[in-house]
């Protein structure tokens, strides 16, 4: 196996290995310098930047993929202070996450270690390219950025004042490089890459999450795609529900925390329903409703297809459901695992719903909008997970390592 | 999709949402009753092994197989011994791995929750289909066991004996299911079960694992390749390095963490070699060195195959480096990443040595065969990991298990 992109991983994989035994304020220095650099080279950066928006706007891109792709000088001094806040957050390589002495004598740590060799894969949004840099720095990971051809220029433009900034701090600078090639090709070597890259995060739409996961023969960390449920139980607390839901639904409706789905327990329907209905049409927000949600006006009939959509828009699907057995079997069937909340007062059914519902998060009396890294105090996120494997959830620092045993004995055979 | 594979993994899942919540009490009396009626049904088990064992003999298996499949009274007895000791370790199932209360006063925990589905494809040893669904069982996990169709007939005695024990506890025993079908259909349909089922655990030859790896979409814990090395540095103690070596390459030479390769410093070849080499060979040892090794009479020459190979026989391939830093970059080009030892009495060496292999396990002065779920305190192990995406080393019942954020509020929003 020889080509661009394996090259590009060995020489990824030397350099990471100088970088795993990095200490923090070589890493932290490194960070500090990787913002300095963007903001240093801010005109550069925004100028190559202009290209990509240019062609996407003459190629007929939609609105919200160049808004999406475009830099302005904030979101590049935003990318800066990210790097700075990772530099601020704790060394997570090293940490001794157990350890013990075994009945022979010998002593038994299990460290965290750096993967090694991350290859990311994501979509136009240039500014993951800063912060996936960042992370995997931290982390002591040599990083493979593939992001969308449709930003190539940003890019460019941002690797290259990182790496001169990797440099700057004793760094191999190949612990952080865009993956060789535009073409599909180049995404399908990366996922071929068994042996060369330790993991692949996908992050972008479902499409492509779908088709790394199907192709890929490096281990995957799945994210993103988050069909969350409210249920306000027939013990919730109307006026809490009722804020809830609008944030969950309506606080930011493009990402993979926002509400797409409401059940309402048969009990309190009749004095909820009409107070969510018209609060979430004020909102501009279409709902999906079953039988009981028609009854109110401008409720459109929900689907199965309804159910099962994330959205990701001003839209919700709703139903009534006779009590709490039924709101679990309605998220096991349809949720995607990602992030469902229940509203009520009653300890017994908060019990029931956070240990039945098998979903990344649950939460109880508060906005699925919490499922974030930044509000969980990660301080920086990768991503959230949503297969069960490695890391589960938002993905920060921690989740970007793997472990080690060292065994330390004095001449110990079995 | 529909299949017979996919509708007992629905029946797995179903069954499974049970388990998942089952009190360690509960589990345990399964555990129990299982290791019961293993005993209960000693003489069905080894009868329907025998029809296995006649089949085997006359498709002219060899000899080693056909003892890996072969039962014994005593060895359903250490099966059913298996189960009590598993009873007997703690539950992981809601073990809080991290919490805190946020800025915001909302309580976040991360808990410990069974995967959901596990696949198990192994090979033609019968005890791991008990070994595997009692780990599996008390990790709170339904199982779909897909051993090899030669042990057919012993597999189905010994899942019909533990069904019966586990529905006897009150569990829906489809928590414990053989896969249905006998042919290589079966395994492809499990290997492409994503979303049914939720981790996949290869434990066989390489093959077996490479083609699960290649071939799965549901994400796969990678087990068992082990080429693992012994670095004699120049600091080592000489007797202590000859018996870490010997235990290493002898003690047991078909298992994973055995020695497949010995690397000795250059300043003490002279004092070392003709004492590791003629002990070897006593012990029945065929030699494969470097042109210093080749020095010694009955050493035969090694190549680049010998450097990359599990032996898993009474061979070991052998080389002197010029330092340590040699002895990193030979583990680093053909290590299977399993196990390394160094033996030193130099702390710095040790340090460097520790720091610098990226293997799941490093040991200071040891054999590599600690490396071991058992001897490691775990008490029972699923498999030993040379992946470092979610288990990297011996896997008992914590790394069968994901986790779960439950965060409770009191009506927050964003």
């Amino acid at each position: 196996m020889s080509s661009p992109v394996i090259a590009a991983a060995e020489r990824a994989r030397e350099a990471g290995h100088g970088l795993a035994l990095a200490t923090r304020a070589t890493k932290d220095d490194a960070l500090g310098r990787m913002a300095g650099a963007l903001r240093a080279d801010v005109d550069r950066i925004l100028a190559a930047n202009a290209v990509d928006v240019a062609r996407a706007e003459a190629d007929g891109t939609p609105a919200n993929i160049v808004d999406r792709l475009r830099l302005t000088p904030d979101r590049v001094e935003g990318m800066a202070r990210g790097l700075e806040e990772v530099a601020g957050l704790p060394d997570p390589v090293g940490e001794v996450v157990r350890g013990s002495t075994l009945a022979n004598g010998l002593e038994m740590r299990q460290l965290r270690v750096p993967f090694g060799v991350v290859g990311m894969i994501y979509e136009a949004r240039p500014n993951v390219t800063a912060d996936a840099a960042g992370i995997c720095l931290k982390s002591g990971n040599a990083v493979l950025l593939r992001g969308s051809s449709s930003a190539r220029s940003s890019n460019t433009a941002i690797v290259e004042a990182l790496r001169g900034a990797v440099g700057a701090a004793g760094v191999d600078p190949d612990v952080v490089q865009l993956v060789p090639g535009d073409s599909h090709d180049s995404v399908k070597e990366l996922m071929r890459a068994r042996g060369y890259v330790d993991v692949l995060i996908p992050r972008g739409g479902a499409g492509l999450i779908r088709s790394v996961v199907e192709e890929s023969t490096v281990p995957v960390i799945e994210t993103g795609v988050g069909n969350c449920h409210v249920y306000v139980d027939r013990a919730a607390d109307l006026d809490k529900a009722l804020a809830i839901v609008l944030n969950s639904k309506t606080q930011r409706t493009s990402v993979c925390n926002a509400a797409e789905s409401l059940l309402v327990h048969t009990d309190v329907a009749e004095a909820f329903l009409p107070t969510v209905v018209t609060a979430l049409q004020e909102a501009g927000v279409t709902v999906h409703g079953d039988a009981a949600f028609q009854a109110y006006d401008g409720v459109v009939p929900a689907t199965d297809d309804d159910w099962g959509t994330e959205y990701l828009s001003l839209d919700i699907s709703a139903a009534v459901v006779p009590d709490l057995e039924a709101a679990v079997r309605h998220v096991r069937r349809w949720s995607s695992q990602h992030t469902e909340a229940i509203v009520t007062e009653d300890l017994g059914a908060a019990r029931r719903f956070t240990a039945a519902v098998d979903s990344a998060a649950v939460l109880v009396n508060a906005s699925t909008r919490f499922t974030d890294g930044g509000e969980f105090g990660f301080g920086a996120e990768i991503g959230i997970s949503t297969q069960k494997l490695h890391a589960r959830g938002p993905m920060g620092l921690l989740e970007m390592t793997s472990t080690k045993y060292v065994v330390t004995g004095d001449g110990h055979v079995r």
